[in-house]
């Protein structure tokens, strides 16, 4: 079977039954499973992995970005999180047995069909960006929804699908794109000081001379009385989980404020875990086949 | 479907066809998986790693044995490793689906075919052992192939299947059982002073004072001039390997002597990775069904 995976982004952290609805849309689906789903009050958004059959991941996709649509009221939303839709953003990833190329024609097809049924304008991102300067996401997202009403007059931001010269009036607009593996993976430090997370992510970050696959931002957790640099590491490859963590550690130290610990969002693959094992505990010839569960995964996929 | 996993250890670790015949005994069975072998010179030993179905892992696990014991004949073997027979162990340990209690039921019957059509005399050890003092493969083994004949007339070393007063002659006695996943992990010092992986072994090994689920020895590497400690980790759930590396370092460093890095001998279960990323970055809430080929097997194993 050819595998997909994707991570939608809601742009709800507070109300569970509306979280919990968006997610239930996928569950008439054979073919596709929700393997993890979180909401976060501060960021005020939730994120759901599902994997799958492509056909029927991107038309769960679909169900949920429509449920998501009539749920969610950007007019009245705040959170830490910089957010430009209610459903924000809806990547797709190639899992197994699938390539780039044919996962892009899915992406295509689901962002047409948003556009066109739901009348929310779509942006193609990063490997299904239909131009360079819309590879980024940030990029895409910046002036966020309430920004949107005048950028996407702009010539230069005219949507790939959906609406050509207004956003929808609740629900903004949603990135739709093929991307690699991404890993959401945030270090806590012990202060309430959003300045010191905001210094220590630039350290790290590529835009500011730092590792070339990790995008950070200080956030601040008012709940737990903490910030944190909130990362993504975009190609965990190259980047591994282990060098970030001890890149923050390192330049925190500067500021005599010590790493409290680590957490990871969503799934990891596990590479990215035997890259982290290899480092601290010093192996060498070790891989993923070594592990009982991939070695079963792999069994009973060729079945 | 119900998995188990079997390690047996074969006494041939230099005729390669010897073993490469053994592995091909489980060639023929349609849900039982060789995932990994290997065999070695000095301790003139092999060890098959295979999963799949329990009824048939025991008739391959018998075919093996079999073939092992008409091709080894051990009054002409010598090798750094102790052994008591052409087959030596064969553990039995439940994976996936199976409760230990039903995993004995099946260590049993292919204790028991082994000593009736072999005519091997067979010891069931850790726990399927007939004895407190069976419970110990190394208890057992006392003596090795050599010391057996005599050993076997002792009442208290009755085998539990076979033959009850004297050993095969050429293959010896054999150990069967369930056992707990077994971690084989050597942590490599630098140094060539074998006395102070020795003490360092002790330190860290239940049997003096340290870890209760740590066994542990000095060993030599005579090719890279180092030495190492070697441990068997018997209960990864409650004895990590972090905590495993960890001791050991801090052990050595009272020698002055740096920790080069460590190795994992064979599979090991995703758990034993993620509780070391877990101590290593700090991370709470986070398990193994954050990692994508973990759910990847969940599903494929449920459908």
């Amino acid at each position: 079977m050819k595998w997909v995976e994707s991570v939608p982004n809601f742009s709800e952290g507070r109300r569970r039954e509306v979280v919990e609805s968006i997610v239930e849309e996928a569950g008439q689906y054979e073919k596709v499973w929700i393997v993890n789903w979180s909401m976060d009050k501060d960021h005020n958004r939730s994120v759901v992995t599902l994997v799958g059959e492509p056909e029927q991941v991107i038309n769960a996709l679909f169900d949920m970005v429509k449920k998501a649509v009539s749920l969610i009221d950007l007019r009245n939303h705040s959170g830490e999180h910089p957010r430009m839709g209610a459903a924000d953003v809806v990547p797709l990833i190639p899992l197994k047995n699938i390539k780039t190329s044919e996962c892009k024609e899915y992406a295509d097809r689901l962002a047409e069909r948003i556009g066109n049924e739901l009348r929310l304008p779509v942006y193609l991102y990063e490997k299904s960006a239909s131009t360079p300067g819309r590879k980024n996401l940030a990029t895409i997202r910046k002036g966020e929804f309430e920004g949107f009403t005048g950028k996407i007059k702009d010539d230069e931001w005219k949507p790939d699908y959906g609406p050509q010269d207004s956003i929808h009036p609740s629900a903004g607009v949603v990135a739709v794109g093929v991307r690699e593996f991404l890993i959401a993976y945030n270090v806590n430090l012990a202060t309430d000081n959003l300045e010191i997370a905001n210094r220590i992510a630039r350290m790290v970050r590529h835009r500011n001379g730092g590792y070339r696959y990790i995008k950070a931002m200080g956030v601040e957790l008012k709940e737990k009385g903490i910030v944190q640099v909130s990362m993504n590491l975009t190609n965990f490859k190259r980047t591994s989980i282990y060098r970030a963590f001890e890149a923050v550690k390192m330049e925190a130290k500067r500021y005599g404020v010590p790493v409290l610990g680590s957490e990871i969002i969503g799934l990891v693959p596990l590479r990215s875990l035997v890259e982290t094992v290899d480092y601290y505990l010093g192996l060498d010839d070790f891989n993923s086949n070594r592990v009982i569960e991939y070695q079963l995964m792999d069994i009973l996929e060729k079945e």
